[in-house]
């Protein structure tokens, strides 16, 4: 904004709204609601892709013909198992602390893959080495974070199957039994539309760090990190929490109306960039729903998804009265642990979901960045008492 | 700097000289060929402290009183013990990969001693967990990286010694044996010196992940990936590895004309910031000089100092003639690689060693960054084909 002695440059806190660099892979539209993949909606392509098809698309920039896809899926599939190296450690990556924390644990793993592996610098490397090193990376996450959610529970690892698709493989290796099709095709269209969402914090960490050409397992690590933390989002079991602590419809207003008192968030409600209502929370309230509307479908499931549609209109109509003019309409989280539940996913496995997904983002991010071969590197101001001061003698 | 559509800012590429903060911590004034920690000239408490005493500066802002020297070395010794946890999975972590790299291992090896320890996260504890996080990840940083390079050596690690400082530990689990003080003493000047160094990218990228609030590990976890990047510099070895090929004084003129010709840089000269002579390097040359001058050093450490200073004057005679105007004057690398030689490290540990005193600057830079509690999140510019395009059937 304006130009300050030395030649350095203001602009708004945080770096808000500040370009630090172009991108072909998506934008999103927070006014109205919209966010894409390339040139097509996302919401669009979780209805009518598999996830296969979409990973291909946000790195390659286009859809796969019918040979690329059976070519990529098989890639995919092949590049699944843990490396020895990395599945003899894993138990101990898995026993680590007194909480379990499986971002924390990824990180961990990933960074051990990428040395067992070999990692391509990303600019010495041609683009070649590099993707190879995303696409493992991508592949090799869902494994890793089944085998520690198992391991820490005391379960065996259950090895992938190549023949799954990555959705069915992912419910496959957490639950040790085959998913339903229709929880698959549900899991997927979450994964899909998670893959990527404009520049957030993890995906701009991603990209500091392939700036400095490190290398992807450098970058994604960095990027959990980022994601970690409580200021970043994706936090799908904190709504569900609160859904379950709620507990029946006629508790609603009483919950809602203390946390509001007590001055407190209402979780899954309110979204950084969304003026309007999140697609992907517009999606996965119609998943749950026909989730809900299945046959076979258990009266426990069926009664979480009347709660979560009824604990919406009401949080809803409460804020409308106490908060008016201050538009929050739900966010992903809201619907996203109502979907994963009836899907058979733990708590515990939420947000590893998400990073599953997550992880294809930061990657297609990384290599577009690593293409511009340019060093992000801003700068600060000093404001601590002047120097040179002399330094005392003792 | 202009304002955009949709309200998007518009600055120099790789936000270069944009304030992303501000700090107390310290600066880089490039065109005097000066930086400072806190209000101190950072060369000068090299020649005048010990390293403890500044890195309770740079953490605390203010040089400690003679018990809180006392307590704090005491802290810092107490915390270079590796957890057994760690300890025993540290063997896997060396043996990882066709290539020994230190940097990696040392991010599996801490982001697994967060998971053992548990992190407080930056945003949701008082400074003083954080702070505590801190100090523990500094002072483990040391014994991680000699128990992996002896591991890899095929050596068993060296227990650290309590009584020693940090200097004097450090060769001393390196090399298994009590060290010359003299030696100690010039690494101890090299560490201080290297702490910190503005905004550079392992640190902007360590304050990015810290500003989303996750923990000490996740933070530094980031900064060592940016910190491996072959673009953000910190690689004492190859210059060192030059002075090893050119061999002797003759065969100077031969082999920089060659590199000249060939239009590969000369490794040790230039730097992105300083405009007149690297501090850092006038001190080594210095400490070098002196070295090479003690009773009883080897024909072959004087000789190396020797080649040292005639390469530096013939470098610079020849850039001079060759590219007449840019002053390409010597930087930190040049020297550093000499005196780490004379002092007894091997190659493999000399960017190792600058991490030792790195990490400190990161620590410093997390807690600084995660009082503000602000997140770092820019914004990017889609320019790819137009959205929302139609979802091709197949």
């Amino acid at each position: 904004m304006s130009a300050l002695r030395d030649g350095l440059i203001e602009v708004p806190a945080g770096l808000r709204d500040v370009v630090v660099s172009n991108t072909e892979i998506g934008d999103v539209h927070g006014g109205e609601g919209f966010y894409h993949y390339r040139q097509y909606s996302a919401i669009e392509l979780a209805g009518a892709k598999s996830l296969e098809q979409v990973w291909f698309l946000v790195v390659n920039g286009r859809l796969p013909s019918e040979p690329e896809l059976a070519e990529f899926s098989q890639h995919v599939a092949a590049a699944r198992e843990l490396p020895e190296q990395l599945a003899e450690v894993l138990p101990s990556i898995a026993a680590a602390g007194d909480r379990f924390e499986p971002l924390a644990g990824l990180r961990t793993a990933l960074s051990l893959f990428g040395s067992v592996r070999g990692m391509a610098p990303l600019w010495d490397s041609g683009a070649g080495a590099a993707g190879a090193d995303a696409l493992a990376v991508c592949a090799v996450t869902p494994t890793v974070l089944a085998a520690l959610y198992r391991l820490r529970a005391g379960l065996a690892p259950v090895e992938p199957r190549a023949e799954l698709s990555v959705a069915a493989n992912w419910l496959y290796m957490i639950n040790d039994g085959q998913p339903d099709p229709a929880h698959t095709r549900a899991v997927e269209r979450y994964l899909i539309a998670t893959i990527d969402h404009g520049f957030n914090a993890s995906t701009f960490t991603a990209r500091v760090v392939a700036s400095a050409g490190a290398d992807v397992v450098a970058s994604v690590a960095a990027a959990i990190g980022a994601f970690s933390g409580p200021l970043h989002g994706g936090a799908p079991d904190r709504a569900l929490e609160a859904l379950d602590a709620i507990g029946t419809r006629e508790r609603i207003d009483e919950w809602v109306r203390a946390r509001l008192l007590a001055g407190e968030r209402i979780m899954g409600f309110g979204h950084a960039v969304y003026r309007t209502e999140d697609p992907r929370a517009r999606m996965l309230r119609e998943i749950a729903l026909n989730l809900a509307d299945a046959d076979g479908v258990s009266r426990l499931d069926a009664e979480l998804v009347d709660l979560a549609v009824t604990v919406e209109r009401r949080v809803t109509e409460i804020l409308a009265e106490v908060k008016p003019g201050r538009a929050l309409p739900v966010n992903v989280e809201f619907y996203a642990g109502v979907v994963m539940r009836l899907c058979g996913i733990p708590n515990a496995m939420f947000t590893p979901t998400f990073t599953v997904s997550r992880v294809i983002g930061w990657c297609a991010n990384i290599l577009e960045q690593a293409a511009t071969r340019k060093l992000i590197r801003p700068s600060a101001r000093y404001v601590g008492p002047p120097a040179p001061s002399p330094v005392p003698a003792n």
